[in-house]
């Protein structure tokens, strides 16, 4: 398996991945624990070191996921209770909240592809106050504190012709926010943990292999400022659905593997690539969940400051 | 394999997977032409008797299919050439074309939903004239000769709460057109054929196994006028791809044949069941070949009546 | 003014333009009552006689006019105290509310156009149940009593080549409702209504001056069921406001009235043919006030009912 | 009139609002031809000093404003030679443009609110290069020559919080653009003019009066690289068109004047702040101008250079 690029964006994933022998990782403390009444698991992987990010596949930080099974249900609410909880993990990992700051939220993603569309939509149901703390001050919404909150939703390369990463920069370059927070639609390894799983991370958004300092990243190390990543896995690759499915069957039947069952696993990725896996309501669900997250935000830097 | 549903929608495909043995099936013709100038291939099937319908899994009536691989690609006319192809196909199958109708365009599909918005989308695009000449007589258009064009874009059930078929039904039960098209995004076996095929029949819509007299389907059985069904497979059904992987794997490892296998395979259906997949850049797609599909209607029902 | 074509949707605005003398127009009754907590003047227009709906050009029936100033504002929960207020309303004109029923939804109006879009939005967030009663019964949604939720978006004449009524005539006819509601988006003959006011009729929709059996209504008459009818208005028309700033100058400007007044009139009326006017900020407005209106529905017909 | 702010963004309105005496205005030059064939009015006003300017209200530069009356039918090839003439005038107020550039287009507004969504829908459509040249070489389009050509569109201060001039700016210095395209709906004074004049001119956007240097400006002095803006007028400025319709009145009746107009033309204004008014088609000229721009964008820059 060292050759093969893992394709998942799930830090949880990444982890289980890991066999037996692995899973005393130096330089990979875990933590789990439950919300009973809100049927939240939560689980926070703090990969400490390089040698454990290395063999993670994934940057030093802290991963937080919330896997929150009635998500993915109809509510009056919304899931106010996960949004409650949500709010509560950012707070956790944005340096200085206790403090009044200036946040830009940008949701990335393409809004006309519905799986891809939850950054787009999370953006279009946040509070946002920026404009109008700069124009009449914090008095304008009677209370004491305010953050300043502002949003991008960047677009995708193919339609702007610009890295994602080249607007952010710029924009936080002209408008100087405190923290980034960025939302992004993420592919899961798994089927079972779509749209049912929420990421928090401190370590902002790595395209690729996800280690290494790319010119596409949004990191602190690229932007200045601290970025916070919150993600739900809505689709899953189509190649690495189909290599998992025949790599279980391999393990029942050894005489299988070896040299051919490698070349037919490319012949299968040729034709899969670009392709991604998805479910029948994703409209409802990305409807829902952007929501959710949205809401969280919201009492994590919007609402919850007013006096 | 008899007892496993073939979940394709194309009648070439469904032809493709019968084996040699039957290839000389008889109540079904096949003919084949290549456009050369516009690299368009078509190949018509003729189903002709039950028997052959059985065998099929498709009812009787003929089906069109233009394969057009640049159909997939940019193109600053939106591929003319392919829209007048589908044009004079769309009339060899509809009965009275030489004469006035009143034609109904339904566009089936989820709005909301990239891959199933074809139907929606080529609605967006047609020329409407029905209540223009209901109105103003065809001197309106200043032509002798003016069909008199509507549409209906229906909604899928999960938002309506209603069938297709009832909505459809009701509508021609009131505004009694001569004749229905009918457009939606299809399911195709094999991700060679996603967004490049388009399938032209006299059929109708048969949801599901296609063959008998579904309370859903739309057909001149159920409506009581003709029918046209224009498909575009778009997406691919992800336990389709999963199980073909697979097989092809079999095919050469005889030795892992048997009971075990078809467990397995029942396994990764019940968690790959709803989910569909499809290109990263659906939404391009779905722009650019909606627009070919509507002016094919245009110019074989619309335009091309002007004087 | 008896010539002139009255431009309101508005039953309140109605009755205000008649003159003093009108004001104790026989066969018309009124009431209005404060909800205080919340804000909302609600005022019951009765029309009881034939004379008395050729006077207000109204046809006879209820017409209950919410004034929630509150619905302008943004707000958490969606200004649920006033869904709660309109669900009460809703209960009160629609026959046999206390039994099971079959209720089909429709949202006039045209999605593309901001100010038009209230009845697609208000439809987009109903709780539908009709397909999953008929499918499962109301087991599954483990109550005792479950109305079968419908909806329905028709679209509008110059998309469809249809008018609405056909449409709703042949989907009503096929799928049988024991009664509709149907939503759209009024013009208001002053500004300061806009979007703060919610009329709701048990009679229908009239298109056009309102009275008479008029080919595209949607009303018991025409559809054989109770149709309430639930309005917002979003738009001044614009010949309406010209003229009434024009009026109101005149009533201090005796000279100039007469002839030359009602010429100019009419060449205003030539240029603001087929124009409203609007707010700016009209996309969070219609945002919002559906979802006030869809939750309102929901509380009427739909979740109330679980037990 | 002095004080009076003139609401319009055409050029074109705020030179036929000087009065006859200064008609003969010095510094503003007026040149006019017909494209007969078309059916397309040219007028370019050019205003060469500051004290014409002033007078103007509109900053130095060059005007370029096509009446196509044409432009609001509906047409087949979504009126190529209006496409063409516009790409003739953007090639001949961009510097430059005989060489290899790259250009940034932005589309500046509201997509959601129909009347403000041309900027939106241009960019939908353009031919988008930048990121192909970048990571392919021209060699991608098979071409000597090929422009860089990217896209933005930066949403409105309501939804992001953020200046548009800001996101612009920082998207300018982080990608460096050779020149600016940008793209507004316009607020004309008449209703005659909307939907069929476009504007070009290569003073970019200043919102407000439009003299001095604004901080929300998009123009070479605040963004350091030559902006050509295109607009076209959608809407009427609602207090405009009363405030015009009862100044008309008042030029007859000249006992009307003095104080007590003022006053009730102050009212009406406070009425009508932050309306506008539209045509009820609006949906479907705003998806056809829009084409016809971002054809007219594609020829000048884009599809022109293939070899």
């Amino acid at each position: 398996m060292e050759n093969f690029q893992m394709r998942t964006d799930l830090a949880l994933e990444a982890r289980e991945s890991i066999t037996e022998a692995d899973s005393e990782l130096r330089g990979v403390r875990v933590e789990e624990y439950d919300l009973e009444e809100e049927d939240i698991h939560v689980t926070k992987v703090m990969i400490d070191t390089k040698n454990a990010a290395k063999a993670m596949g994934k940057p030093m930080g802290i991963y937080v996921t919330m896997e929150a099974p009635a998500m993915v249900e109809p509510d009056d609410g919304y899931h106010r209770e996960i949004s409650c909880c949500l709010a509560q993990e950012i707070l956790e990992l944005l340096p200085g909240a206790e403090q009044e700051q200036s946040i830009l939220v940008v949701g990335l993603g393409n809004r006309e592809v519905t799986a891809d569309a939850l950054g787009p939509q999370v953006v279009d149901n946040l509070f946002i106050t920026r404009h109008i703390v700069k124009e009449y001050g914090k008095a304008a919404y009677n209370c004491e504190r305010m953050n300043q909150i502002s949003a991008l939703e960047p677009g995708v390369m193919a339609k702007t012709g610009m890295e994602t990463a080249e607007i952010v920069k710029g924009v936080v370059a002209e408008t100087e926010p405190d923290a980034l927070i960025v939302i992004d639609a993420l592919a899961a390894r798994s089927t079972k943990r779509l749209n049912r799983t929420i990421q928090i991370t401190n370590t902002g958004i790595q395209p690729g292999s996800g280690v290494g300092n790319h010119r596409n990243a949004l990191t602190q190390e690229s932007l200045g400022v601290p970025v916070i990543a919150i993600g739900i896995p809505t689709v899953v690759d189509a190649a690495t659905i189909v290599n998992d499915a025949l790599e279980k069957l391999l393990e029942e039947e050894k005489s299988l593997a070896g040299a051919r069952f490698k070349e037919r696993q490319k012949l299968s990725f040729a034709e899969l690539n670009n392709m991604y896996m998805t479910g029948k309501d994703i409209d409802a669900v990305i409807k829902r969940v952007s929501f959710t997250v949205s809401e969280g935000i919201n009492i994590a830097i919007g609402e919850n400051l007013m006096a």
